[in-house]
């Protein structure tokens, strides 16, 4: 039975092997290919807050980044990599001064976030699989009419989180 | 039975106007002065998010606006004024330069949240009666350590408040 039972371990193996290395589809150069998000994730607004940032230059945004349960989560017990299913938000609102606060104050020191950027919503999904060749993360940008980045603006995401890859690719800190 | 009808009527409207100008407990001086909130909502770090905004000057801080669910419902419904028990918290971060970022990002664009400032957590709690006194609205500040803002710095919250009367003494519109 020995032989048997060593050959169905090595066949199962095997299987196990093409099974990984080889995708569903049959194309591996299509698979290989980076994947995107393409679907904003539902009730992202809700969700509760890491951190807040200002982007100078180009940008000139105030933002909010914000995280689905498991980001909280892992966030706050200081674990990483972040989980499987884990979602972080970037909220991206141009970056305004506040003319009605501002006169209320008595001076000019109050900066709010006013109207959507082009770039309005970010995302990053965890899901080592499917996004394997980016880190584990898909990445999404989406303009105020729910509109998606096109690919090659979306291909420049990865390469920027790269350098960050000791924080499994994210950015921001959880502030309290 | 008209006059009858009449002079309850009349009692009842006395009636009514005493118990509205008269304080409960019969201590008008005492109730005249003004309230502040005394203890730090339990669990506003997990409310969602109003909006952000960054203070120049001596604040020199990066700010995010959280709401609890009554503040949140209203908001996004465009009530005023805000119902009772209706909280907005205000959590103040240092406005620091992001070296990690800049680096990376190869330009020095980047700000992000420091370490909590000297008024690192605001609240406004709506109590039409507990607060009346100051349009509605409790007071409150703490630093860091959760000690409580003392009274002299809180009676200068609703001065500044009280400009913003059209929009129920609430300066931070929300930004979906």
């Amino acid at each position: 039975m020995k032989w048997i039972a060593f050959l169905l371990v090595g066949v199962a193996a095997v299987a196990g092997v093409v099974a990984f290395t080889l995708p569903a589809s049959g194309h591996p150069d299509e698979e290989a290919a980076q994947v995107f998000v393409t679907k904003i994730p539902v009730g992202y607004r809700d969700w509760k807050l890491i951190s807040v940032a200002h982007e100078e230059g180009n940008l000139n945004d105030i933002r909010a980044v914000l995280g689905n349960d498991e980001a909280i989560k892992a966030y706050r017990e200081g674990k990483l990599p972040f989980p499987e299913g884990t979602i972080i938000g970037r909220i991206a609102w141009s970056y305004v001064a506040s003319e009605e606060n501002n006169k209320i104050f008595g001076r000019a020191q109050s900066f709010v976030a006013g109207p959507p950027t082009a770039s309005y919503l970010q995302f990053m999904v965890k899901d080592s699989k499917k996004y394997a060749a980016t880190g584990g993360w898909g990445f999404a940008q989406f303009d105020k009419d729910g509109k998606p980045a096109d690919q090659a603006q979306l291909k420049t995401c990865f390469p920027c989180h790269e350098a960050i890859k000791a924080r499994d690719f994210v950015f921001t800190r959880y502030t309290p």
